[in-house]
Formats: structure tokens, C-alpha cells, sequence
């Protein structure tokens, strides 16, 4: 049975399938009034961000107190926590409270799998780095099971920085273990390096991949995010090369199957990797996204905290909103 | 039915006094031991801060509590949400995830408007830029109704800034629905340029509003922060000459029938705008108004997630504290 | 009946024992599945941090969690909360929602004193300057009874930054009021001015102390933070020479006898005041006095907002995790 979830590669298509199963218990509590479940009453789950993350911060902190734990939100960023230090001690001090699962995110690749040695709680990567951030490959695959059906042989393309983006190398993983075939796109500078090693096709020319030229039709397509900071380094030349070659334009919307939907991690920058045609459009499925995420975290915390081998929390009767 | 609560123009006279109304239970709650309501459990409620408020957000999460909603605070000052995003985008990702109400402030005059115009769930305004602040037009009518009584045909004076202050503008619009008589005072430069269409007498003297010249006897006087940073913008010549104008000093409180009740908003600048004699005298009613403030927003919160036609909630029996 | 907790000296040995004795049930729930106690349901605590400090305020807020209250989190560091205004406003303010408990940290020492003048409820210092830091104190004797049992007649040596440490000062009163002998380790230039009045021997010779050639076998060792900006301002020559005179290296470690404990309040400066060796040995009591925390802040709450003439909270019966 999974301790922690560090990484979507921890995931087998079994235990995937089953938090996607429960995801949908609890997707179906968000539509009723009353959106509370028992579930962990008396459990204290901590979100320890050494990184500002409103948004995932926000979503796993709902998570929690709708399955009734105690949540406690600690920003271990700049002095505040630290005061010199070491990762380890503030770790270990967190844990020692009594807390019963830790949800990190840290600025570095790696560090979320360090802290499983330290702790005897479950720990949930919330994002490390450039490295990964498995519950949003799973919220993003909740989004297009509900969309497509089950995943397998379905042809999914992520097109944008693949270098720095830990949601790329989450998606990349969780979706071929759930059957699915990926199709990577992205200007040479932003390919990453080890990127052979990853089981999918690669290509820099996003308009050759949506018509199903390199690697059939497509089925879904995924955005990321550009980081503008990174314009300055010379990864791209300028803002409006990049919209060009690799934004999802309008006129690239209307080359993807009627079926195809379009995802986005957010926070999107309109006008540059996703125009609002796309963004706002009937195949947009970017707000079901965020709602997923909450309760694909219910499913996680719940997987995690009351064992894989529970079955899903019973669920109150209740009016729907 | 009232759907949202931006405006104090939102609010006619009769659901003005249901709120009001409410408000009194509430406040019975706050005196007791067990502060606790069963009213929203389940219910989420977000306080969305664009701009630091701790004092209203905090009054907001404790209304929240009192209800047992869960209430989740989202600063999204700077980068921490936004990160480039529009606002419409952070918006519409934090209703996603399953907001039964939206709590937010703003610096930008009319933003909170825009929300509705994006979001399904009821939408309060806790303060945009320089135009409204409707539940502290609320908690201070609530202020003025345990002193005086009904508040038609009562004489409300709000002194200051009216130019940039939303606590003005909103108390102008209710306390005139509630049939109270409103004068206005302030040196010119900080009149409001289309205060003619307000609907109050207005006065750059206050000691001839006090004596009762321009517009009868005083019934309560609502002193408004002075907002030090203007200074330097040539709004005032030098503080010491705007607290000889329009301070309230021990004289001028010896001026005010013995009824009447002294008013701030806080936080307070005592020595500049009102005297320590007015803060801390039998007529100040400022830490009521911070009491009211979290009944108020319970009476809010409560109107627009139970419904207006729902009966006030079954108070539970408890000791008083 | 006690009714603010500022200092160590407001405890006498009843009621400290009395404090340890119910932080000890409140222990047994920190190891159940289930963490939580319906005992102060329906009541308020704010912490009201004028200081940073995530590991004090998250203590506090699992405590209150734990024990069922409503817990608000007021950070009023720099102009958030304040925006000019006073200290005493400020706090009347927050008085004012409806807290049935303050738990204050601010930097001036004397500053939470000052609040009891002001407010109704019981106030709770959570570390004020250089002064006090009661709720430390009862930890750390809690961590010490349970490895040395009553602390009566024990020999205690606290070793470092005494000018300066609010760890300090309470962990003398506090560990002589419940009979304990203390010996205070500093250089020179830390030793604080009125040391004599507190009743304790003092000595500049670590190893001596050790030794027991001092004032006799040592019972336990505390060694305290260094704050790294005081290297700066004369207090010490360089980090090295503190760590030689007066850090826990492994040499040092080995003097102590076999049943006496290390105790550190965090965070620590692993290789200044204290070696890996001690840091992490048998000995360390580290991370309990972290655990102790919790249970000793449920138990203070507990105290001060039940009533010291209630009995224990009836724990709920449930599994051990």
C-alpha cells in the first residue's frame, strides 16, 4: 500500500483508478449544499509551503476541511519558520506537534522525497521544484476521463515548458500508466534534456501534431504555462515568437477534433500560450480543473489517511445546491 | 431578493431592518459562553483580499466560524495568486473550487461589481477602492439604532475625507433609506466633486454644524479616518491645521446633546481627527461598532446563503459568558 | 484563580502541577487517531502575533484546534493591523469581536503585561522581548518530569544567551518554584545584569559546571538559541570561539551522566550551541519538548478558559494511532 504520494510513477494504474473512483464521490460533494464529510474529523493536516502557492495551497486547504480535519497553513518561506535552520529540523519540529499528514511544497527538485525519510506521517508533494506535482496529473486526469471516457490509447499533447514544468513530468507518467499515449511539444531550448528516457513522441512543431501528421489524431490537448521570468534568459526569443509558434491560437482550436478538449494548469497567460478563444471556448475543461482539484485532494487525503483498503467514506444525504 | 451585497444601495428599507434585525440575535449569541450557530455548517465561505485588511477580514472569518462555515482566507496581494493573471481568471479558479460565498476587497473602485458579473455564488464587498463599504454602513446604523432608537428623522454629521472614504458614501446612501437626516462635513478639497447628488446638506464647518445652525440639532457624529499618506498630497495644508478644522476635540464633544453617540471606523489617528476625550467618553461607540461589525456580517452571511425568506436561526439555549 | 498567564512567576508549584497534570491527559489524546476534545467548543482564541513566530503560533492553533475553539490568526507586524494606531487600540479592537482568548507575542518586553489593563479575557504570553516565555517554561518542565520525574532537588543547568533569552528567565522561575536547582552558564558579556536576584548559581566555566565541581551532579542540560545578529554587536568574538566554550560538543555530551537529558526551545544552530551528537543522541529530548508543547497548550487554554476548578476534560474514548 502507498505511504505517500511523491510522485505520479508512485502511482500503479490500479491504485490510480482507485483514487480516481473516489475523486468522484467526492466531486459529487461539491455539488450539494452541505459539503462536509466526516471522513477525518480529528485529523490534523498541515500544508507546508516553502514556496507561495495560493491557489494549491487554497485548494488542499478546502480539501481537508471538508472532510472535517484540522488544517493548519504554514508558510516556511523566508525566516519566518527557518531562522538558519536546516530543512530537516523544521521538518522534524512540524511533524512533532502531531500532525497526521504533511502536504509540501518546496523550490527544490527532490526535497519532498527527502522529508519521507525524516517523518513517519504521510507526505504529499505538492509540488518540488522543476520535478513533480502529482496531484495535478491526477485532477488533470480526473478532467479527462470526464471528458473522454476511459484514457487508454486516448492521444494526449502537452505543448509549452517542458524543462521547468513538474506538471509536464507528472502528466507524462500518470497518463501512460493509465494507457494513454503522449505527445510532447516544445521549442528545442524548452525540450528537456533526459527527455528520450520518457516513453513519448516528441516534436517542435505544434501545428504538424494537431493535424495528426506525427503522431495521429489528438484527443487532448494540454497548455502550460509560461514563465515569463524565463523570457530574459534566453529561452525564448520574444513573447510574441512564442505565442506564434507554440500558443494555442484560434485558428489552432478549430484543427483539433470536435471531441478534443483543452487544459490548462493556471495561471494562464491569455494572449501568450492560450489565446481566450481557446481558454474560454466549449472545450475548455480549465475550470473543471480546479474543481477536480479539490476533490481528487478529499481522494488523497482520503486514500492516504484512512488506508487504501477503507471503503470510500459514506456519504451523508443531502439537499444538492 | 438581495443576491449579492455591494452597495448600501443594494438594500431598500425593509431588507436594511431584516439584516438589522437578524443583527440583534447575532449579537445576543455574541454574549454568550458558546458562540456557535449550526446555521452555515458545511458552507464555504472565502475571504478574497486583494488589499490588507486584517481587522474586516478577521470580523468576517469569525462571523464565519459563529455560523460553522468554513472559511478560507486568500491574500492576493501581490504576486502570491495573480502571478500575471487577470482578475477575472482568479476570480472565476477560486469560485471554482466550490465557494458557496465570496468575501472580497479591492483596491479598485467598482472591481467587486465586475465579480458578479463572473461568479454564480453571492458576493459581499468588504471595501473597493474609494466607493463602498456596505457592512460598515450596516454595523454602524446597527451602532446608532442601540442608542437612539429608529433612526428616521435622526441627524447623522459624518466629518472628513469624504472624497476618498467608502465608509462616507455608504453611510450616506443607508442612513438616508433608514429616513435619517445626513450632513456632511469637510474642508473643500476633500468634498466629493458630485456630492450635490447625494442628497445630504453639506458644511465646511463643523462647529456651525455642531451648534446646530445649518441643519438642526445633532443627533451622533461619525469622525472618518485621516488617511496620513494625503497629506503630502496637498489635500491639507499640515495636520495641526486639519485637527483645529475638523477634529473632534473635548470642546467640540461638549458641543453634542448628551444623547448623541460619537462614530469611527477606526483604526483611529487620536490627537488628529478625534480627541482621546471623544474615543474614550460615555458617547463613544466605537468598540460597539467592532462588536456589531461580526453580528452584522453573521446577519449578512446568513441572508445570503440561508435565504431572506428563511426564519432567523434556531438559537441554541446556552449560558452567558 | 489565575486568570492571565504572562509570566512563570504567576504560577505557584499547585497550580503549575496542577497545569502539568492535565497537559499529561492532553498528551494521551496527542497519540489517539482521533485529536480532539469538544472542551472549549464554540469558544475564540486569537493569537495576535506583533513578532513572527509560525512554531509558537502553530502550537497554539493545533492546541485551540484540538480543543475544539475557534482559533483566528492576527499577524500585526508592521502595518497591517496597525496603520498608525495604538497598541492599546489595536488590542481593544481585537477584544472587541468576542475572543474569549488572547495569545499574545510581542517584541517589547512588558507589552502583554500592559494588555491585561485593557481587556476582559484572559491573555496568554506567548513570548514578549527579552522578558518571558511561560508557556516554554511549563514545557520543558514537562519534558524534563518525564524523563527525571519530580523535579525537586533536580540540578538543571540552562547555558547560553541569558541577557537575552525570555526561554530563560522563565525556565528559572518556573524550575525553582517547582524545587529544582538551577545553574546559569554564560560568558561574561551574557550573563544579565541582575542575575543575582534570581536565585540561581552562575558560572562562565561549562566544563566545570559539568563536571559538578560547581554546584554538584547535573540533572539536565538546556542549551539555548544563539541569535547570530548579536555575533555583530560585540556580544561574542566569533561563532567558533562561542562553540568551544559554551556549545554541546560530543566531548561535553559524554560528561553528562546517563539519565540526564538535553533540552533545546528551537531552532536550533547545529555546530554553535549544540552538536549533532546531542542534537540527535538518546538524550535529546528536542522533539518531545515540541510534542509538549501542544499538550501543554491545550492544558493552559484549558486553565484559563474552563476554570481551574473544572475537572479534566472527559476524554472521549478511541484508538491509538
Amino acid at each position: 500500500m502507498m505511504r505517500h504520494l511523491l510522485s505520479a510513477a508512485d502511482l500503479d494504474a490500479a491504485s490510480a483508478l482507485q483514487i480516481l473512483d473516489s475523486a468522484e464521490q467526492m466531486h459529487a460533494v461539491q455539488n450539494r449544499l452541505v459539503k462536509k464529510l466526516p471522513a477525518l474529523r480529528g485529523r490534523t493536516v498541515v500544508n507546508l509551503f516553502f514556496e507561495d502557492s495560493t491557489r494549491t495551497r487554497s485548494s488542499f486547504e478546502i480539501a481537508g476541511k471538508w472532510l472535517s480535519a484540522d488544517v493548519i497553513n504554514i508558510s516556511a518561506k523566508g525566516s519566518s519558520v527557518s531562522k538558519g535552520e536546516s530543512l530537516r529540523d523544521t521538518v522534524l519540529t512540524v511533524a512533532a506537534m502531531g500532525v497526521d499528514a504533511l502536504v509540501v511544497r518546496h523550490p527544490a527538485s527532490g526535497a519532498v522525497h527527502r522529508i519521507t525519510d525524516w517523518v513517519d506521517c504521510p507526505v504529499i508533494n505538492a509540488g518540488d521544484g522543476t520535478h513533480e506535482h502529482p496531484t495535478q496529473a491526477l485532477l488533470d486526469a480526473f478532467s479527462l476521463r470526464r471528458r473522454l471516457g476511459e484514457l487508454s490509447a486516448r492521444h494526449i499533447v502537452i505543448v509549452g515548458d517542458l524543462t521547468h514544468s513538474r506538471v509536464a513530468r507528472s502528466n507524462a507518467l500518470l497518463l501512460q500508466t493509465l494507457g494513454a499515449q503522449v505527445t510532447l511539444v516544445a521549442p528545442p531550448t524548452l525540450m528537456p534534456a533526459g527527455v528520450d528516457g520518457w516513453g513519448c513522441t516528441t516534436s517542435w512543431d505544434f501545428d504538424a501534431v494537431l493535424s495528426g501528421k506525427i503522431a495521429g489524431d489528438v484527443d487532448a490537448v494540454m497548455m502550460l504555462r509560461v514563465q515569463r521570468e524565463r523570457m530574459s534568459s534566453g529561452y525564448f526569443p520574444t513573447e510574441r515568437e512564442y505565442s506564434i509558434g507554440y500558443g494555442l491560437s484560434p485558428q489552432r482550436l478549430s484543427m483539433l477534433p470536435e471531441h478534443a478538449p483543452v487544459l490548462h494548469p493556471g495561471p494562464m497567460n491569455r494572449g501568450l500560450e492560450i489565446s481566450s478563444a481557446a481558454a474560454d471556448g466549449d472545450r475548455s475543461v480549465i475550470l473543471d480543473q480546479v474543481k477536480a482539484g479539490v476533490a481528487i485532494r478529499m481522494a488523497v487525503l482520503y486514500y492516504l489517511l484512512a488506508g487504501s483498503d477503507q471503503p470510500a467514506p459514506v456519504l451523508e444525504e443531502g439537499p444538492t445546491a
